[in-house]
């Protein structure tokens, strides 16, 4: 009842908010703000929290994933579907740093230890599971009679994986510490790198120059992740007053706070995602005496920062390109053949880790998320592929994307009980 | 010797993260983002949050309010000085939702009966406290042979409070449940609502039409404050299971979160300063049995957001029109004008709590922050007044935001010093 009501009041909420994006009177003007003005921020962060919200509930009291809930409520708010909210710059901050927060409060939960005991195989499981979606993509786009340089862009937008979801997911379900779970994190910091020369190199083949610094960024990248290895053992045992030595630091929140921004920025320069920035920095602190008093204080900003990026994300899926039955039939195949590779190369890379586990790790790397959004824009804007094909391969990103909670969801119980009937026995 | 080195990185930041403003590569792109890409919102955060802490270290060890070093920070790093952060919308939304944030933790500290027992001074001094500016204001722009309009401006521009930066002190000097801190929060509301009809009526004269609209504003801005008063009296006990029934929280923060936007909004919808709003959401919960929790819960959310909204502010401050030498002296007069009338205004609208305790209540209302510098810039836009009376408008403003913490610590310990010399007399 009381969910209906909440229903309800989304429903009413822009005849209640009308002037969301009215202008409004001098007295409410930021000064010096761009964009957006007080009525608009407020209004637009209410409304995607509260539709974020509305989605996780109805979603968990059908027994879905709540995740799929919040990115349905963006979606449902969001400009292809009612288009209440134009998501401005407030939301796509607050979504930036929603993931952020997110993946350093998942390092937080990780000891590098733990890490690097995967090492093989989440380095095999990422490089199988960027080769084999690449060549399925390139493939399929082939044998449409696609141009072999069209055909890498397809194969790459299905080759990335984007960690985001997957976490959320895990830590929802509360298996960040099980191997499989260890595993697909190990493979997605080695698997962001990949992407990153690789894109380099599309972009390179696509404006017909293919530069050295392409292969630079890929050591820096690579120099960045073991450098917040190195940094990690340094910090281990560190005091809180470490933290807290500063007069304006009354917890290490402050500090921890900048040390992730800052970390996550050295990434974005670098040309890494600024989430595996933010994922070194969680590492780093983790392995501090302030791990415990950090992951409480991260706790709220968590529940208000991440719904944004899941929400927002929601806002920006056009699922009504699904209503062109050639793109639909085409990006279902191209999601398909995304799963189906991430799958067998999980298995593959890391079959060392069991039946089950290998395949929760195949499927906790079928998302894509921005980084396949991103390749079919370069893609698009390079003329290498058509309208057509990029609205397929923008859906097929978003279709990974829903799909893996629900994947998740199936696979995580029977890897669960693989490693209770394994236990006792070698690891 | 730690400051130092803090210092010294703040000095090479911009070295290091050089590219903070530089074009990225494809990888770092936020898909839909408008101006700002991932790296210039990290990059730009980072210093913000950076530049605002190290300030409020060096200030504070050198004895001083540590606000004080939040502002000088921003505006250290920001455009008039260094020029290394550009705030951009992503730096003004954390401000926005940063004193957002702040004005719900002063809502949730106090208790609407303890408002109603300092009602009476706290609109005395509100209306005195307003009119003695106003006039002060008036009186100086006609004796240099201002048009009565420009006068009305100039006087305007001095007479409405911002409690940001006075409700922060109060609270970091703990004295936000003593009799004088409450009616300067009284006193405040009722200054916001009675700005916002004088606006109006400003705006009107401007253009030459005051329309009833006007009148329907300041109606509406009680209406909301009184339903606010009425909302929290009906909290009253309210358990905390009433914002945790939905499975999406399992903590009130988020639920008391989207209260706090939809409040705010509500009150920018009317024309009122969204951080009203906010007070009244933050008065409405403080009721339940939910207040000790969200307490908790806002602690580290205020901890990341409130330095924004004062490093942006201090950001925003061009110190360098005190440069100027008529600049200079028109504005340092005016401030001064917009600090005895505050203090006197506060000393006869709040006699009856002591003469400390009253002159507490005046520098308590002497910040004009953003409030001001909408008048000054209605009144520039309108060509009410000159680029040069603007300027000296503005510097005023912001002197009176930067003199504002030295008087409330020069006063607050003598308001204690009264109160418990008082104690045990008539209250």
């Amino acid at each position: 009842m009381t969910v209906l009501a909440g229903l309800a009041f989304l429903l009413l909420a822009p005849v209640v908010f009308g002037s969301v994006t009215a202008p409004t009177g001098p007295g409410t003007a930021v000064p010096g703000a761009g964009g957006e003005d007080v009525t608009q921020i407020m209004g637009g962060l209410f409304l995607l929290l509260l539709a974020a919200k509305l989605g996780e509930e109805v979603m968990r009291r059908l027994g879905q994933p709540g995740v799929v809930g919040e990115l349905l409520g963006g979606f449902l708010v969001g400009p292809y579907c009612l288009g209440w909210v134009q998501p401005g710059e407030s939301a796509l901050v607050m979504a930036e740093l929603g993931v952020v927060v997110l993946l350093f409060s998942v390092g937080l939960e990780v000891r590098t230890d733990d890490l690097f005991r995967v090492g093989k195989p989440a380095v095999l499981t990422a490089i199988i599971a960027m080769l084999l979606p690449l060549a399925g993509g390139f493939a399929l786009t082939t044998a449409m009679g696609g141009e072999p340089i069209s055909s890498f862009f397809v194969g790459l937008a299905l080759a990335a994986t984007s960690i985001g979801i997957t976490s959320r997911v895990l830590r929802d379900m509360g298996v960040l510490d099980r191997t499989f779970a260890r595993v697909v994190i190990g493979a997605a910091l080695v698997d962001d790198i990949l992407a990153l020369v690789l894109i380099g190199l599309a972009a390179g083949l696509a404006e017909g120059n293919v530069s050295a610094s392409t292969v630079l960024v890929g050591v820096a990248g690579i120099g960045l992740v073991l450098l917040g290895f190195v940094a990690a053992r340094r910090a281990r045992g560190l005091p809180s007053r470490a933290f807290t030595w500063p007069l304006f630091a009354d917890t290490p929140l402050v500090p921890a706070f900048l040390i992730m921004l800052a970390i996550a920025e050295l990434a974005a320069i670098i040309g890494l995602a600024a989430i595996i920035g933010a994922f070194v920095a969680g590492l780093i602190v983790a392995e501090t005496e302030a791990a415990e008093e950090l992951e409480r204080d991260f706790k709220p900003l968590a529940s208000i920062f991440v719904p944004f990026f899941f929400a927002v994300t929601g806002a920006q899926l056009d699922l009504t390109a699904l209503l062109d039955p050639g793109v639909a039939a085409l990006a279902i195949t191209l999601a398909a053949i995304g799963i189906v590779t991430k799958a067998v190369g999980g298995m593959l890379g890391a079959r060392s880790i069991g039946r089950w586990g290998s395949t929760a790790v195949g499927f906790g790397m079928v998302p894509r998320g921005e980084v396949g959004i991103v390749v079919a824009n370069l893609a698009l804007v390079t003329g290498v592929v058509d309208a057509g094909l990029f609205a397929a391969m923008l859906v097929a990103v978003v279709l990974t994307t829903v799909a893996a909670p629900y994947l998740l969801a199936w696979v995580v119980p029977r890897a669960e009980a693989e490693t209770a009937a394994a236990a006792g026995g070698p690891a």
